[in-house]
């Protein structure tokens, strides 16, 4: 029997420690993978707080008497790594907005407006679209909303990026991907605004990430969120060796040249690389968004490295109430008994890339009306 | 004693070897570098044409007798590396751009033109512009130029890009860097039109090179050179482990993100890094863009890599008649021990740029009279 950690994905500073067995090995794209099966109810336990850059003490409160004493002491041994816990800074990040827009309206009668567009009937697509328009709401951001029918043509959907783009009230334009297999998702996407582009996928945005002395106008919701994860937890990216596993343009890609920008040396690891564990090993930082359910292995870690897990993989788990659980790109328990800190998967990057939209979502705001 | 190989500079297939001693060490920014004095006058020697992905059989012709056979027979040995001669590839690159100009002016009566816009005195600036005037003549290619005194004002400059923007003989716009010094050159570059940027310094076309499924219009002609040579030598990139030394805006960042087009698994090593070599030694392919002569030594190389040296650096050289010789980033002498191939300076990555430039100027030309 083994453990692992997932926080509890409310916005507390607890976390859930559920024990499991390793029920299954199988191999995908060459790849192997573990699957865990739940034994028994949550026991939860105290993290650390962000900012404080030392090493996390995780302390035990027993709320599950099927435990013994000797497991949640073999527990503390293996587990040492530091919780990185992306739903307590989202929060924290998320009152921070939440005050400065309360300020905003009071002192300038401006609201900051978010506009999202989605296509087709995908239930995934419709829930985070709806989780984002609640968490619009959670910080006082005016949230609109346009629902397309699947069978709409690109014209549609770009009269509506128009009509938005020329909206005083909206400050950020939002296409809720993926679009529907008959649209150009690159015309669509260029067809909004730079100066409202919260997602920053437009090219544009992209090249002046990339070149040295630009700024780009947005940086991508989720990349930008595992680089502020890092800072609020005082993690040193400057000379450290990193290593991205994955290159997309709304993760990989990114991610690597922010780090970059922070004066890391980067590799980027992909499907065709050939000794991606040997490489990954030589890294301090690893930040994996590959969607490969539990790919990075321990020994693919160097000791004492930090890993941000972005992949949010479904897998099928008979013991939880859906038939199924979400884990990340890396193995989180053996993760965590060799790296120096982790995200766990869900409540590790996750919730950054909602608290990282509305923070994009202020900046245009305050950007088109001039404000420090 | 030891040997070095350079191209002659003149577009043939032979290459000139010259003996040197090792005259000086010093230490520059941390780095050691080496200094040589040329000890004699070349000895002529047959290099390799391209598209062989064989290795070079250097054969050796004496025109020099100030060379004891039993020097010439240890050159054989210690210099094995393939040499990759940029000056024979741009040349064959210009013939073929020279024909398709030609094609293209009988059967539609086109002829490309680019644009070149040069502000102030600098000597070298002036040299630059002329080389590119020349190239242009000889493939059949109108060049126009706007030479802008140094005290112009950033209006000025724009003015000219404008009109050529708008000029329907013009394909392709080039402003010479660098730009006085009170002047935005993020603006003028900017200013260019998207489709006549035959630099590919546009962020726009940087975006597009950084994002998996765009294409940029263009890409920055040093870095497309490189690949392009590795390319007519039949050096494979997907899979490799490859290393950029450098991450400039001209060179660095566009050639590591070309690499990774390729599936090359890419590292990106600059003034932060805290172990250049170790992570060198790693790479099949090695491209160094950071202006330190001879910075990268022999034991920074794997047996067997590839090294393109994009590195033109002067370094004092009281034999020459201009007082200087330029070297690489590489050094050379070394390389060719280790490398299975390097590229030599100058005649090497060189000559390639401005033949890359006549290439974006052509396709500048046939995109916008949609030809194939």
């Amino acid at each position: 029997m083994a453990w692992t950690i997932f926080t509890d994905g409310a916005s507390s500073t607890t976390a859930t420690l559920l024990p499991f067995r390793l029920s299954s090995l199988y191999r995908k794209n060459g790849v192997h993978v573990c699957l865990h099966r739940f034994l028994s109810k949550p026991l939860r336990v105290g993290v650390a707080m962000p900012t404080a850059p030392a090493r996390l003490t995780v302390s035990l409160t027993h709320t599950s008497t099927s435990l013994s004493p000797v497991v949640a002491s073999a527990m503390t041994t293996e587990a040492s790594a530091k919780v990185i816990d992306g739903k307590l800074v989202a929060k924290q990040i998320r009152d921070e907005i939440a005050a400065e827009v309360s300020r905003m309206k009071e002192s300038a009668g401006i609201v900051p407006g978010l506009a999202v567009i989605l296509v087709g009937d995908r239930k995934d697509s419709a829930t985070y679209v709806r989780n984002k328009k609640k968490a619009c709401e959670s910080v006082g951001i005016n949230s609109f909303e346009v629902h397309l029918p699947e069978e709409s043509t690109e014209q549609e959907v770009l009269k509506s990026i128009l009509g938005f783009n020329d909206d005083p009230s909206v400050h950020g334009i939002l296409v809720q991907l993926p679009l529907p297999s008959h649209m150009n998702e690159e015309n669509i996407l260029n067809a909004v605004s730079i100066e409202k582009d919260v997602d920053g996928f437009h090219p544009l945005n992209t090249g002046r990430l990339a070149m040295r002395g630009r700024e780009p106008l947005f940086v991508p919701c989720t990349p930008k969120g595992c680089i502020e994860l890092l800072h609020r937890y005082g993690i040193d990216i400057k000379g450290k060796r990193a290593v991205v596993i994955g290159r997309s343009n709304i993760v990989g890609m990114p991610v690597a040249l922010l780090l970059q920008n922070e004066d890391a040396t980067v590799s980027i690891i992909h499907s065709r690389t050939k000794n991606p564990e040997d490489i990954t090993r030589q890294a301090d930082i690893i930040i994996s968004a590959v969607g490969q359910p539990n790919m990075v292995r321990g020994k693919w870690i160097k000791p004492g490295a930090v890993v941000i897990d972005v992949g949010i993989n479904p897998v099928e788990d008979a013991a939880h109430p859906r038939g199924y659980r979400l884990v990340g790109d890396v193995c989180y328990e053996e993760a965590c008994k060799v790296a120096s800190a982790v995200t766990p998967v869900p409540g590790g990057v996750g919730p950054m890339t909602i608290a990282m939209l509305l923070a994009n979502t202020l900046s245009a705001a305050k950007r088109a009306y001039n404000l420090a």
